[in-house]
């Protein structure tokens, strides 16, 4: 499928010296995310995610099949990221084990329902092979995910995790974390630079909380090719709205003259 | 004297999350500097510098004392920091050796033609010894600052320019280097952000050309209480408008909900 989280010819990385914004869709029914949906179009973000965990009916696939086909009706042809996360790296809970988030991700790249699917690097070695091999036959793209919710690993550690990302065979490799103080959101974003020259697949860093912000605004000038961006209000500190987003792009861009790193 | 880039009365450093905004003034005359001031003013920063080894007049005490008092009447009260730039750290070459650019600092100091005087670390120590006992008379603040045009020194050496600033008396301590990649701009970020922790003066930290154009906007998040921005069309790359930092900061300032480091 095309979509924008992929190489160009030329083998270059997305999203360049600012990432490309993805808004994430959280509605608990098809009613509420149709209605979230039309609200954030209107802010032209150039992907959207859906977060199925937030779902109520996330473990009936009839319903969940349901709610993607008319989200994808309604989506203007803006790509999608299909992401069940779990509670353990920062999801709501759900009935769904491990398995059954591996079901369900095969029936979504079965419909062509999704561009891009998430899953975390933390699970069952067999699951990620399994649906490595399920998304590929899709052409659907693969982001192998960590997260710590808790606090900020060390520098070789996130390293680590974007390299065992793309060693699994993802076409994107996403590491999130939660910075403790100012020095935590540095290393972050020297994680995805020093990672970004190790790779050839497009990185997505992102920290979480209002000290972590900055690297939202910043993170391509450090290798993430993605940013998340609410469509309306935040709703929590560090989230930042898709219209200052992009006024924050304009400035790096004119700022930088068209020279990258 | 007052101005902002004194602790407050509890003892906190000024800026917060977003730095104070200074704006250049690079004229080679009193009428060029006068109609720049015009334009600055307009765009409403917290502070101006007057970088008087751009002055073609810089070795008449009498012609720089004369636009002086112009540029403070001119001015609306703004404060201004008086800078004669070694050639050797990136200003411009001037008939004034070190004792003269000493001689220069005193009278303007005398005449209370500035808020904040900028001399650098590496003169003699002795002519430091001179500038902040005279400063200190005159009640006028000292930026001790180093920079470093060409690279982007250790980050221990980059703190210990903060903590030999402090030690040597001054109100301010000022550190500019040139990052040649972009590990370079997060680790004098980290040396400022370490030193800021150290230290009980308002620092300044600040990355020149295209790759360090993001200090000049996230600097403050790092412990940079000021940062340079240009008045009217940047002219070089890594510059930045005044308005566009200003736009930046409401986004930092939103994003973050308060919440400092």
């Amino acid at each position: 499928m095309k979509h924008p989280l992929v190489l160009d010819p030329a083998g270059r990385k997305p999203g360049g010296e600012t990432p490309l914004i993805c808004t994430p869709l959280i509605g608990r029914s098809k009613e509420r995310l149709l209605g979230e949906l039309a609200t954030i179009l209107r802010k032209k973000p150039d992907m959207l995610e859906w977060r199925v965990d937030c779902f109520d009916a996330v473990a009936d696939t009839a319903a969940v099949l349901d709610a993607a086909v008319a989200l994808r009706a309604a989506a203007a042809g803006l790509p999608m990221i299909f992401t069940c996360r779990s509670a353990g790296e920062g999801g709501q809970p759900t009935a769904l084990d491990e398995a059954g988030v591996v079901a369900l991700l095969e029936a979504v790249c079965e419909g062509g329902l999704a561009e891009c699917i998430d899953f975390e690097l933390g699970n069952s070695p067999a699951h990620v092979r399994r649906v490595r091999e399920f998304s590929r036959k899709a052409d659907v793209s693969l982001i192998l995910s960590y997260h710590q919710t808790s606090y900020t690993p060390g520098q070789e550690f996130l390293i680590d995790r974007f390299l065992e990302a793309e060693h699994l065979g993802a076409d994107v490799a996403m590491v999130q974390v939660r910075p403790r103080d100012r020095a935590d959101v540095l290393r972050l974003l020297a994680a995805t630079s020093e990672a970004d020259a190790k790779t050839r697949i497009p990185l997505i860093c992102s920290a979480i909380g209002p000290l972590g912000s900055v690297s939202r605004m910043v993170g391509g000038l450090f290798g993430s090719c993605l940013t998340f961006a609410v469509g309306e209000h935040s709703s929590a500190p560090g989230q930042i709205p898709v219209g200052d987003l992009v006024s924050v792009f304009d400035v790096i861009r004119r700022a930088r003259g068209g020279e990258m790193f």
